[in-house]
Formats: C-alpha cells, structure tokens, sequence
C-alpha cells in the first residue's frame, strides 16, 4: 500500500455544468488548495466567468488529456448521459450530483464503468451534504442493511412544516415554498415524489445492492395531506413527513415514497423546513441517523468534493493526519448564554439588587423566573444573554455577597 | 488506479482483546465472508472459545507473517500501547477501539504509523458504531471544519434522560444505570466527564488537525445537576445534556466537555438514553448531525470492520457495486399501520357499524376520536395497528358502502 505519499502534482478536474453545483465546487476547491485539486477547465451553454477556460463543448473538457477526473453537475438525463458514458469510455473516473441519471440508468453506467477500468461515485445525488451512500458503503461494509428510510425532499418538508406550524393548507404553504425559491414554478417533481422516488432508487441500490427501476418504487406526495391531518395528527403526538422507505424482507425488496405519521419521539420528527434525514438500520451497526442540508450549492458541492478526494486518494494511497499545535481558548474567555439557579430571600427589591450586581460585570439579563418558596426563600432561575464566562464569574461573585442571597445553588451553560 | 479487483487471497487479521468489541468483531467477520477478510489468531488472557486459535501472547499474533491488520480492542493505555507501537513497527495496519490511548498518545502513534509507512483508524473509539471520524476526514474533505459538538456518552445521557423522564435525582438515576449495566460499579470516567474528555480530543484533532493534551480540555461532570433544574429548564423550553464541544476561532481552539441546556427544538435535545449525537459545522456543508448506539460490541464492531475494510480496500483498489435483481414486495403486501379520517352522520351506531367493516377484514382499530361536528357530519379519526395495506383497501372499501360513512377523506401510513 502506498502511504504518507503527497501527490507529486495537482489532481485537474473537468466540470460539467457551471450551475449552483458547478460552480460551489469550483469555488470550494479554489478555496482549499491544500486538497491538491484543480479545475482545468469547465463547460457550460451561458457565459460563465470563471478563473478557469469555460467551454461549451463538453466533449472538449472530457478529452483534454490532463483532466483525470470529471465532475457531471449538468442535471437531467440528456445530454448529461451520453457525456457521462463518454468520459468514462476515455478512460477518466466520475464524480456525480445527477440524481435522475443515477436512479434511472445507474446499471448502464456502472457496467461502464466497470469495462473501462474507472469509477463513478454520487454521493451528492442523495441527501445534498449528507454522506449517506458512502456511510453505507464503507463504514458500514460490515453490516447487513436492513432498512434505510428518511426525509429526502427539502421541498415537501419545508411544505409540511410550515403546514405544521402555521396551520396553513398545502397551496397556501406551496405558494410560500414557490415565493422563498425552495419551491419550483412546476413543483411536481418534488410535491408528486417523484425527486424523492430518484433517491430512493439510489439508496436501495446502495443499501441491498438491489437493481431497482423507478417503477418498482410506490410513489405518493403530498398534494393530500390537509391542514386537518397535520392537526389531528399532532393531538395525537404525531406529525407528518413525506418519507422514502427501502427495506429488505425475506429476500424481497421494497422501496416506497409517501407521507406518513411519524411520532413526536422519532428523531425524523424533528427534521424542519429543507433540512433532510436519512434513518439506516443494520446489524451488528442497529440504528444510525444522518442529518444536514439536503440541497443547494454548498452542502452538494461538500459530497462532490469528497467524491473527487476519494478519487484522488486512491491514487495516492491513505495519508494520515498531520497534526498541528493551535493555542487553545480558556474557558474563562469562552462566551456562553447561562442557566443560574440561587436561593434568596423572598423580598421586595432582592431582584433589583440581583439585577445591579450583573449589570455591574455587563452581564445582561435575558429572563428571570421566581419559582416555588419555601419559608422565606424563593428559588430564582435567572437566564443571561452571551457574554464571557469571566464576566459571569465576576457578576456571580457579586450576587453572592448580596445579603438577600443566600446560595448560588446551580450554573449551567446554554447551548 | 487499481479497480475492480478482487483480493486474490482473504485478507488476514489478527485480534488482541476478546472482550465485547473484540469477539463482535469476530462474529460480524465470520457472519460475512463477501468482506474477504479473516481473523486469523485472537490474543485473550481469558480462556475464550473461538473459531480461530486464541494465545495469551499479544506479540505472536503482533509478528505472525501472516497478519497484515491488527484489531486492538483490549481498552485501557497499558500494555495497549506498547502493542499497538510494536505492531505498527512491525510493518502492520492497526484498527482501535481504544478511546483513552488514542487521547492520550496520538501523536506518538500517529508518528509511528508515519515512520513505518503504516496506517492507524480508530473509528471505533469515538461514537460507537456512527462513522463520525472518517466522514469528518473523507466526506467531508472539502470543507473548513468550524465546530464538532454532541452526546458522546451514553452513560451519562441514560442518567439524565431517566432523570428528566421520571423526575428522578442523580443519585437514584445512576443507581438505576448501574442496575442495567449501563454505568460501571465506578462510574467517575463517565459522570465526571473524562469518557467525554477522550473524545473531545479525539473530535478536535480529526476536525481540526490539531494537536490537544487532556489538559487542554476544560471538563464538568454531571454530578451537580438536580432535578429541580431538568424541571426549571423544561419549562423554558429546553434539556439538560452532557456536550463535548470543540469550536475553533480566529486561530484559537476550544474544546470542553460540560452539561449545557439545548433548546428542545434542536436536534440534539431529543437523543435519549444511551445514544449518542455529533453536530458538524462546517463550509460548505452547512450544518450535519450524526446519531446512533454510541457504545456496545455490535456498534464498536460496526466501526472497526468499517475501518479494517478501507485498510484492505486500499491495498485492492475501489470496487464499484454490482447490483443484483431482487424481487419487490408490492405495495399491498406491505404492513403498516394506518391513520383514517373520515366524515360520517353524527348518529349513534355509526362507530358500531364502521368497527364491524373493519373487523371483519381482520383490521383492528387501536384507537378512535370524533372530531368536530359540522351539522349533522362528524368528523372521525381512526387509528388501526399493523395490518396488510390490501385487508386495509378492501376494509375500505366496505367502510364507504355504510349509508353513515359520507367521504373517506384522507389514508396516511404511520411509521
């Protein structure tokens, strides 16, 4: 095995489409020139400026001979597949976000791939900067996988909660979706399931090594959920999610994408707006949940990038980690909201003096809460804006000479 | 690059530690022999059954020719330590579980690895089975990591859940964790912190390259948080939960280890018992949390064969998936259960008469509330356990032919 080598030279990257994507993992990679990449050049049909050649001819970037490793951000099936399957015939590796190309023709293109010596990886086409495929690949190669479900579309779910915190009805929300951009004019690829049904191809595929076509996968949105059954729901101590569900059972496959009630005490119920989730049941791993932002420039750009280090390293064998001296912060300098508790007498002015005493050391008082008292002592929670936890100490050092107190009983940080 | 091969021989793997890690390792070895790999000896003083001889000499199976990664799951800094350095000397990889000894000497094992062109993983030590390491070093290659912070022990979690749960205090909520296992008959290394300790410093040098001591680490246990406190933070909103948190900061690194209050609406607040929870800050990815059993022979497992098998697929090369044909399970062979609203006369005997179409497609109804009535229609919902969806549709289908039932207004499955 190679190891500990640095790259004798810079790994040059083609992109395919100067989009969102495109062009968050060029910027990406300018920004972090110790990864050793560097975009040779891209192809897109506008003008694009960019500190790289930009072409429109795909087949240009795909044949300049320096570029080892190409990266399809385009979207859709054509001409993103035959570019695709080009490159990968000239003999160069495949990084991905193509989320419709991988779920419709993922065997085509890894037979490809396999015939010409090179790799194709997507883990950008799945849960934006969430590294679900290659958790499932490599951290978990030791498992057998069960079932893989979650909350793919950051479309539906910003739909759902907002239904959910509002009240709203779904063209209401639909249309707030559609105003902030995390809607499209024509919202049916996301509201019919149809982007979620892409994913859930590309994780069963993933998970059970299982060819799946998008016609194997049930597919129900979200156009019928009423505000109504968000609320019903909720009194029951449910809310709703659009889930993409693949199992394996008794040597059968499924692979499903609907709205479901999902329990309050679920961690998926507690996925907001556009984030995404993705649950992952194995043995001997049992349950795994992997969270982040399921969309947009920068979360895929992170998944993209990693691809094309994985990639890259593989040339260059594992390198492990240098590590550096930094100075570290006291804990006295670190700044912090808090929780404080005391004990005081149950007086007239005891706050007011509590107050001064903060206001003293700038702490600044965010919420007071007098709770139960006992005799003549009353428990006071006290929350205090941001401020350095050596201002804190001062301020509390300062309450606890007050005579009205007669214990600082409890003082813990906020996060 | 070398792809698509396969390894001409098994590759061979020695265990020292046959306690819970070490022997689930084994297990999930032998339970999957697509992994290509074989545990070849195991290193116990215990007299331990095993499908592969098992010595009491760590250095027979450290200079076995065979061997090429060695397993380190004994725990504990010594003789861990000078096992570890002796195998890495001896020109083999080393995968570890070993959370103290990393902490306390990575560097010095780091450099050993260097020095011998050998490589070091150590998912295992940091979140049991949640790949949490390698998706900061690989997935997350192209990002500037800004914060890493989350439950890291179970332990501790369990106490304070039990505590919130039951409004129970410390004393009696660690006795019920002692009671069940999930804390040690001297449980300091969790509730004072040091557990969290180790894995703070292990989450900061992976993130941020950095080089901390266990003294760099500011550290709180949970010992001085009371019930009254869980109760007064509940009221406001939010949870108790023990954090390791490393931050870094114009130049500056943090990294500390404390019970903090987190808000009930983040993600964080809703981990309980003993699973872990690691938030990731990062550019461009956003924000990402992994979640899973933080500890256990079967999670650890999960991590380390994870990490045994990148050590074995560099020497090999990528492997691109080949996906099999699977059959599908259809959608009406699919169990679940159900949430069903629908408007029916505000009449007596309607609940009877929909009770009965129901049962008498083997649906049984685990709950049912009328809802609001508008005029003479009602609005019913009904929820029924896990059930095949075509008894479902072919109750259904019943339901709607009762003179009481006017619209079934909506069908929504319950994860």
């Amino acid at each position: 095995m190679k190891t500990n080598q640095s790259p004798r030279s810079l790994i040059k990257i083609g992109i395919l489409g100067l989009g969102t994507v495109g062009s968050a993992v060029a910027q990406a990679i300018a920004k972090r020139p110790e990864l050793g990449l560097k975009v040779k050049k891209g192809c897109d049909l506008r003008k694009v400026k960019a500190p790289f050649p930009v072409t429109r001819s795909a087949m240009e970037v795909i044949n300049d001979p320096e570029i080892q490793i190409i990266v399809e951000t385009m979207g859709g099936v054509n001409p993103a597949k035959q570019f695709v399957l080009a490159a990968l015939k000239a003999g160069k590796h495949v990084v991905t976000s193509n989320k419709e190309l991988i779920a419709r023709h993922m065997d085509e293109i890894m037979a490809a791939a396999k015939r010409h010596g090179v790799s194709v990886l997507f883990e950008g086409a799945v849960g934006g900067g969430i590294p679900v495929l290659n958790t499932i690949r490599d951290n978990l190669a030791g498992n057998r996988i069960d079932e893989v479900y979650g909350i793919v579309n950051g479309t539906t779910n910003y739909i759902l909660s907002k239904m959910t915190e509002e009240g709203a009805e779904f063209a209401t929300a639909l249309k707030a979706a559609q105003k902030l951009g995390y809607a499209e004019a024509n919202p049916k690829s996301d509201i019919a399931g149809y982007d979620a049904a892409y994913k859930a191809v590309i994780l069963a595929a993933t998970a059970f090594g299982a060819k799946v076509r998008l016609a194997d996968v049930y597919r129900e949105g979200i156009e019928k959920i009423a505000a109504e059954d968000i609320a019903y729901a909720n009194d029951i101590g449910y809310v709703i999610k659009l889930l993409a569900i693949a199992k394996r059972a008794a040597g059968k496959v499924e692979v499903r994408v609907h709205p479901a009630l999902v329990a309050k005490s679920h961690p998926l119920s507690n996925i907001h707006a556009n984030f995404n989730a993705i649950y992952i049941k194995g043995e001997p791993v049992g349950e795994l949940m992997l969270y982040g932002q399921g969309a947009g420039g920068g979360p895929t750009a992170s998944a993209v990038i990693g691809d094309v280090k994985a990639l890259a390293n593989a040339e260059y064998g594992m390198r492990n980690a240098e590590l550096r001296k930094y100075q570290f912060k006291k804990i006295e300098e670190i700044e912090s909201r808090y929780y404080i508790r005391l004990q005081a007498s149950d007086r007239h002015g005891v706050l007011a003096g509590i107050a001064k005493a903060f206001a003293d050391k700038k702490v600044s008082i965010a919420a007071v809460n007098q709770k139960e008292t006992r005799g003549s002592t009353a428990t006071i929670v006290i929350l205090v804006h941001k401020v350095a936890e050596q201002n804190l100490v001062a301020a509390l050092r300062a309450v606890k000479k007050l005579s009205v107190v007669k214990k600082v009983s409890n003082v813990i940080r906020i996060l």
